[in-house]
């Protein structure tokens, strides 16, 4: 892509799925800015689809009441009870268009041709039918669509689960061919750290698909790392700003050959995971495979896996999984200890991960070195590494980890010049 | 029918629908009473199928809101909105039946078959396709059904105005040939008289359709007049119940000519209307007609029309239009007035009606006679009367109606034992 999509867009009529999530439209005067936002879009000339999430706290409303009623949250009725978050907040904005002069109509899930697989509370996307939503546009109307929901192939209403109106915003990205995906947002992009840990952090302007997912998946909170490979494997260029400043932010796009590549683009840090290790493991073929089955029946999601042999012939095996995984990990370790001759099982829910980021560092030797070595500076020890071709990511101890991800956003030359 | 419905219904297993409104699902508690009382149905060994209404004030929330976000209430947008309303309600009311025991789940209108016009905020239902409906009660499942919404035929969320729910519970019951259709509300039944107005008022056990629906078209404030029709077209027996106390309310069923009617079943009383006369008005053909046509084709509702000619040959046209089309009413006769050679349109807004209703009335001599007597001796001057076969209703004074609801109560032989 020679062109930055900005400049492509200014040029052409474009499509353009604009997603607002609940802090966005968490009240009639922050719909009525949205509308605002939108209108404007429409009067540069573009077409432009909505994509809804449900008003601000609405939804932990909804799941206080569902507790209230039944211990067991059965997940049909709880996905026919959360969407109608969604079709509250994109009534509400069409009828906020409409005050403004924009032909705008609501469409639920269902409506918009999302069609999942049935399971309830976090569905996939089996097929996308949005011929609704294409009428309306070539008749005009701003389509707004409710995020999070679609329906199943037994009729049944569904839920996204987590980072689901994203999913839908890029997903009718994909099935219309929109130029791109603005996600708006209570941040004004994706910025080189975490604002809160590092004072120095700046808004990063482009980061590529890849780069976007290894920052989505070791602790970036902007967006899901499923939205993002949704938007990469269908080449939906997404753009992630303020609904708040309404400020360009960071355009996430496929990789430019014909530009030059910062190294590191990002520092994450991510505390939200608990160490497991499996101690004085026999060094034999199918023992990881055995251990790592009996997670996965277990629902168990493990992120990194580190193994070691030492000269005794035995291995310890860590790995890392969510803190909420925390107990269910332990105990099928403990169960599967005596099958798989381990000595014993370890747990430590006072860990951080500290990664960096960055398309340039498969051509750039010296950067894991230089990771090492400003770790080793501040006095930070490394208690488990894993690497990907564009990303390095180490465990520390829990408290060191601001320390690290401020060292770290310094030695890469990351600091923003004024602060 | 011989056998008193609830007597049927002891004998066999029924088919139930149950309907309840807004009070009675209006909190998580008053959710978890309902889902004890649908078991309790299911246990007798009646099939049951449940119709909700939103959760008491949360639908004046919402138009509140769009209240906030537009000026113009779009109807597609508002009935969008609306129906997450109902949405929660029905998830919450299967989740309580699950917490019991009771395999439930929730249906959309649209999932339940129901298709309407394309009417928004007032749509007519145009065909019942309750086929999920049926399956899942085939599989053992209660099925909780959205009231007050379905989808148009042109793949829209419509909802069907005032007393929709009700709607929705008749035209279900007679789809799916239920035994009986039971609403459930604040109240306990429908009453002699209004018991705010007559502390002597009682409840009836039994009132026929035609009864009924002169009651509501003269202020019962029970059931409204649309789903009393609908009920005795498609032969559906009504029980009107409270979700407070539970106990047995008024049955709604086809006249049983095997039984001695009363004479007189209910008192009811209006002061939602207001009166419009057309005064000095020659008397030719074709003037009432183009009169009533016009103020159709504005939209007002006329209730009751009285035409009296003088010996002048002129004559006043008098009509009662509910008090929110007072002034659509006046502008529309003063427009026609010239037209027709009308000398003056006075209005007033100060008028109450109260009517008697019995279906054994018809065959009653002297019921016309000691109504008008003891207005008399009340010293209440009758302005307009106006009759059906099973009704008399007069318009009085507004002031007076109280007075005029007690009189007739007693004299017509209504007031209750005790009180």
């Amino acid at each position: 892509m020679g062109l930055c999509p900005a400049q492509l867009i200014s040029r052409y009529m474009a499509l353009i799925v604009q997603k607002f999530g609940g802090t966005s439209v968490g009240d009639a005067e922050r719909i009525g800015a949205v509308a605002d936002h939108v209108a404007r879009t429409r009067e540069a000339g573009n077409e432009v689809v909505v994509v809804v999430s449900a008003m601000g706290k609405f939804t932990d409303g909804l799941i206080r009441l569902a507790d209230e009623v039944s211990p067991t949250r059965p997940p049909r009725e709880l996905d026919m009870l959360l969407t109608a978050g969604e079709r509250i907040s994109m009534a509400l904005v069409s009828m906020a268009l409409g005050a403004r002069g924009v032909e705008a109509a609501s469409f639920t899930g269902s409506q918009a041709g999302i069609i999942t697989n049935t399971d309830h509370t976090r569905a996939k996307i089996l097929a996308m039918h949005p011929d609704r939503i294409r009428e309306a546009l070539d008749a005009g109307f701003v389509p707004v669509v409710a995020g999070f929901q679609g329906v199943s192939t037994e009729k049944d209403i569904t839920t996204l689960g987590r980072g689901g109106s994203d999913v839908t915003a890029v997903a009718l990205a994909a099935a219309l061919h929109a130029d791109v995906c603005e996600i708006y947002t209570d941040v004004t992009g994706v910025f080189s750290a975490d604002p809160r840990v590092v004072s120095r952090a700046r808004r990063l302007a482009k980061v590529s698909f890849d780069e976007m997912m290894e920052i989505a998946a070791t602790g970036g909170r902007v967006l899901m790392l499923r939205s993002v490979e949704f938007a990469r494997r269908h080449g939906v260029p997404l753009h992630v700003r303020s609904s708040f400043t309404w400020e360009p932010g960071t355009w996430i796009v496929e990789e430019d050959p014909t530009m030059e590549e910062a190294v590191v683009s990002a520092i994450t840090d991510d505390k939200s995971e608990a160490k497991v290790t499996v101690g004085g493991v026999p060094d034999r073929p199918g023992i990881a495979a055995k251990l790592f089955r009996r997670l996965a029946d277990r629902g168990v999601n493990v992120d990194m896996i580190v193994q070691n042999t030492g000269a005794n012939g035995l291995t310890d095996i860590s790995f890392t999984v969510a803190k909420t995984d925390l107990v269910a990990a332990s105990e099928t370790c403990n169960i599967v200890k005596d099958e798989i001759g381990a000595a014993e099982v370890t747990t430590d829910d006072n860990i951080g991960r500290v990664s960096i980021v960055g398309a340039g560092m498969k051509s750039s030797p010296g950067v894991t070195a230089l990771m090492f070595e400003t770790l080793y500076e501040n006095g930070i020890n490394i208690e488990m590494i894993s690497t990907s071709s564009i990303r390095i990511s180490c465990v520390l101890r829990a408290d060191k980890v601001g320390d690290a991800v401020r060292a770290l956003h310094t030695a890469f030359g990351l600091d923003a010049d004024e602060f």
